[in-house]
């Protein structure tokens, strides 16, 4: 049966939860869709999650193995397709718990880095998994900077062939997922010498193991680095190549190539290099970072109405913890962000998929645009979540931290989103660098994307809200947040030139002033994200309650921002301190509104309960009876502890006459 | 060898790095003692952590058992005992990683809550580990508010005893360490029920195991609650009591008692019991939280000098990572934090012997006043301590994200401070409550305790700073915090007056000021953890450089909290917009000047490479080394995985031919 506290809930939506599933989904038929993957994906054992949280790293891979080989047959016989509608919620249905995410990385790279003729000997191969890829590029000693790779590959033109070399330890291969255990082959990202001279970083394909045994090739070291915070079913590796040979025809030489007489040739454009890159961090948006954060959303909230706690009022039943305004502000912010990022993911594809077709057009004006937005959303919403999954976690309490709450595993794996494809700081840099760029076109009247010309128009002003219920116009907050990101460009951009002016080398200058350009980039991004929510809401059907549920969550997550990031508004006067007061009215009250709706808006979500994976968040909220379910699964208590006998034993056993 | 990178950081360190470790210590007669009992732990074999990051919970459990258990026999070789100087270094020597904590919480409540025949029988047996206890409170569906406990004692007249159950599943006892696996015994917190009238919760002592072959006794079930985000060594568990009898002595009797024919008799103050709370929360501030963000500094710091990337100048060798501004920019704070709060962490010390000196002569006056304190700065130390872990390991990259490095152990344990002993929400609500208290009587005239005088003269006015240099005046940052909490004191104050007179229930009232008075109690903290930095850093002596570097730190941890937190200083304007920029022009030259000191400053925590356990934070900063030579030793490298034999071969066979 339904915990009555959650059954509650549900029976007082002022929205229809399906409609605004649909929506979130892009229409009703993908709901189905979606629903029939997870279902076929669910029901087979296989895919079963069931004793996640009690198995070792080994346990783990070897899991992650067999549903990698398993997904092959099932995709066969459900005729899902790799281009098929299908094909995006499978992996959202296994909730990523597969091997060879990087053997499909190494054949991308194949794609799109190989000749048609390298292309037609790999692919078949790989698509079959009849080798298993990888993808080696990050180093011991070397991440973001690429030209810093130390790994080399001298062309022997006696032979024809590289000789590949990790010359120090620091140059070793280390993190490709994939490598560690499974693959037998591996893109390695390497220093081309020829004749002595150096040409910058190529790939070329390695093989590591044998196919018959699956040893490690001659010259070959490879093993798994141990263990991390999460992904413990990914066997990231390690590799060492000393004097290991490949023939010349193994360099992938779509755009360049050593020819037999060790002449290098180059041609074609590399622009759609950086194309590959954004298309990883727009794809992990979605599934390495929202989905997540609604999951964790769903678990908390839910078991928010289910845990009782103290009294509000004297006399009464304990309350529901989420009745707490503590607990409302702790949750309902972070289910705000939800919505609002799955909104600008939505604004995110359709920029790429204009920029897509420009490029097969071969018009590439829009790439840099592109890629620094992406970037920085990429950096924005990771943290932003990250830091949202660590505060559910939180806001369950002790239950929370028991890794049978699902929340400490999604906390584990999200943080790596801020690290991996681009350092966080690193990129918000970048989108910085395309600011202040735009910033300087615009105010010498050049044209810039229709996405910064706002800040052609930096101007002073203030704030034209009169009372706390203006802050409920999305005109009043977009202008704010305009304003606010427009002055912290602007005001970088003046700073970094007064210290060029005043006789500081370039790189210093910029050095000098990170922190604020990291600033810069995040506001302009959290702008366009408020911004988008807002526009988004305006175009939302009225019917079913929906716009109005979600205009709520759009005034919730400008209000939040602008409450919990007071200094930036305030700073220069454009929202006085009276305003301020008036956002944190309006802010509070949002809290109490929302809260009503908290639970049909998490149940929109539409996650199975073996997808949450959790025993607080289940849809019918028995939590208790689930953690004493669980706990008592877990093999501390099958196994007969040695430790009694060992240790124990001889304290106690005399005790007895002495009671 | 050392890397010289990190060499050449102490080489010019600014000034005594033995002369700071002593002042950290109280004394170098102190480090003296603490270096010995490093030294003796250390070298014991039985102690290491050396696999700890490969163990299975199972394992970490067995180990901790038999160091706890080894540990009595080293405290009696090495003539330490509980109430020597060398007690109190033993547990940091450790990191924590023993069993049979809570059996420690089992003897403190019998001797605080037990009659002298309690103590005289219990006691012994305890201290020789004849039986191992647990201490029993926290239940399935109840932490915080005890009143809401369910498990039920009733008193049987005709057996002289009571029997104890667990009604319902919700009251079943839940988290208890040393109780899944280990205790035979437990102090069980339950409804007294004396014919038929409730007494509310008290505590008896249960046995849960027998004494003869650990056996669960007659009407238990108990086990282990399964996994956790960390405490993998700790066996918390979940107990079930089905009509238990224990004999009537067995309720803890010194405050209150049932008599033989059912009376029930209280006598005494229990004041004493909020005293109890208080001692743990003020003890776990330094052992369980800045010494773990302490250590994180030191792993993140060391690292940053020996990882390079990137140019900041073309043509030059790629730059060690804490000379860029972002990366000082996360780091440095976080050092200045560890000092703020180890110097707060020694005002509540003295703030602790001082209240106890007046409890022995029976004057608990003073006692509200430390409760409302340590609350609030355990809940502020742990948050932000927290946060600044996670902050460390993100800044380390991919490399903090391995186990191996240490930051995730010491994260995911960190965390859990922020639920345990007082979810900090509720603490800093009591903060508050205390706060509000004071403000309305410093309104009246009456008097109020000397740390929140200053509630008494709230008044406008603005910051005096005319440039960057008088931010780094403390009296300057001082006035600007004092500020800042009185008003957030006296506005939710004045909110909360505005809401009862307007008719809200008191109880609804508080519930709606309730993000605010958070506010408001971290805001005080904040305020008096600058205020005591400040004072301390004057006392400080001027020879060996330490006063002048402590004082940096002071500056650059109250200005990172201005800069970060710019809204609540800009809102009545008494910090301008200009003035920002000038706590914004001199935050970041701090960060310019404590760089070129932050390995010694770290080097001065003094902590060995087996204490930190850390494959980056060594301090010889062989970190490529280092992480290879333990990756290796991972398990993962030593099971030959099944799953080529079963997944991979089948597949991969027949590739040969086709190459």
């Amino acid at each position: 049966g339904m915990n009555p506290d959650l059954a509650s809930e549900r029976q007082t939506a002022s929205f229809s939860v399906e409609k605004l599933t649909a929506r979130l989904d892009g229409g009703a038929e993908h709901t189905r869709i979606r629903r029939a993957v997870v279902e076929a994906i669910e029901c087979d054992p296989v895919f079963s999650r069931e004793n996640q949280y009690f198995q070792s790293q080994n346990e783990r891979y070897e899991a992650a193995v067999r549903k990698a080989v398993h997904l092959q047959k099932k995709m066969h016989e459900m005729g899902w397709t790799e281009d098929g509608p299908e094909f995006k919620y499978i992996y959202r249905a296994l909730s990523g718990d597969i091997a060879f995410l990087l053997h499909r990385i190494f054949m991308r790279s194949i794609s799109m880095l190989g000749s048609d003729k390298q292309i037609a000997k790999w692919i078949p191969l790989a698509t079959q998994y009849q080798l298993i890829g990888s993808y080696a590029q990050t180093e011991l000693g070397h991440g973001t900077y690429l030209q810093g790779l130390e790994t080399t590959a001298v062309f022997d033109i006696t032979t024809q062939e590289f000789i590949l070399n990790t010359p120090k330890i620091s140059a070793m291969k280390w993190w490709p997922g994939d490598m560690g255990r499974s693959a037998t082959h591996t893109v390695v990202f390497a220093q081309l010498y020829v004749q002595g001279k150096c040409y910058g970083v190529h790939p070329f394909i390695v093989q590591i193991r044998s196919l018959q045994d699956h040893s490690l090739c001659p010259g070959i070291t490879a093993g798994d680095i141990g263990p991390k915070m999460n992904f413990e079913h990914v066997d990231n590796g390690y590799l060492m190549l000393q004097n290991v040979r490949v023939p010349r025809e193994n360099m992938l030489n779509k755009f360049c190539e050593v020819q037999p007489d060790g002449t290098y040739a180059r041609w074609g454009s590399q622009k759609i290099n950086y194309f590959t890159m954004t298309t990883v961090r727009i794809s992990l948006i979605s599934d390495e970072v929202i989905i997540p954060l609604m999951k964790a959303c769903t678990i908390a909230i839910r078991y928010s109405v289910v845990r009782r706690q103290s009294k509000l009022k004297p006399g009464e039943q304990e309350a529901k913890i989420l009745d707490y305004q503590t607990q409302q502000e702790k949750l309902l912010p972070q289910l705000a962000a939800a919505y609002a990022f799955h909104f600008i993911n939505n604004y995110l594809q359709e920029l790429f998929d204009k920029v897509y077709r420009e490029i097969q057009r071969k018009k590439f004006d829009t790439l840099p645009e592109l890629h620094a937005f992406s970037s920085g959303f990429k950096a924005m919403v990771t943290q932003y979540c990250t830091s949202a999954v660590a505060i559910c976690l939180q806001a369950c309490g002790g239950h929370g931290y028991s890794l049978l709450s699902g929340l400490p595993s999604l906390y584990t794996k999200i943080v790596a989103s801020c690290i991996y494809e681009g350092e966080n700081t690193i990129l918000l840099l970048q989108t910085a660098r395309f600011l202040i760029k735009c910033f300087m076109a615009a105010g010498a009247g050049q044209p810039v994307p229709p996405s910064v010309t706002y800040l052609a128009a930096v101007k002073p002003g203030k704030c034209p809200a009169k009372n706390k219920l203006d802050f409920l116009s999305p005109d009043v907050y977009t202008e704010a947040y305009q304003h606010m990101a427009a002055r912290l460009i602007s005001s970088t951009a003046a700073k970094l030139q007064d210290l060029i002016q005043s006789g500081v080398k370039k790189t210093d200058a910029w050095n000098q002033c990170t922190v604020q350009l990291v600033q810069a980039a995040k506001a302009h991004c959290h702008y366009i994200t408020v911004k988008n929510f807002a526009e988004t809401v305006e175009k939302l059907e009225t019917k079913a309650g929906i716009q109005k549920i979600m205009k709520h969550l759009c005034d919730l997550f400008a209000l939040h921002g602008i409450f919990s990031n007071g200094g930036v508004f305030l700073h220069d006067g454009y929202v006085s301190g009276a305003q301020m007061d008036m956002v944190t009215a309006s802010y509070l009250d949002l809290l109490a509104i929302i809260r009503k709706d908290a639970v049909p808006l998490v149940d929109a979500f539409d996650f199975t309960d073996k997808s949450l994976n959790s025993a607080l968040g289940s849809y019918d909220g028995q939590v208790y009876q689930r953690l004493y379910e669980w706990a008592q699964k877990s093999p501390t208590n099958k196994q007969i502890s040695p430790a009694y006998e060992r240790y124990l034993k001889p304290l106690l056993h005399n005790t007895l006459s002495k009671l």
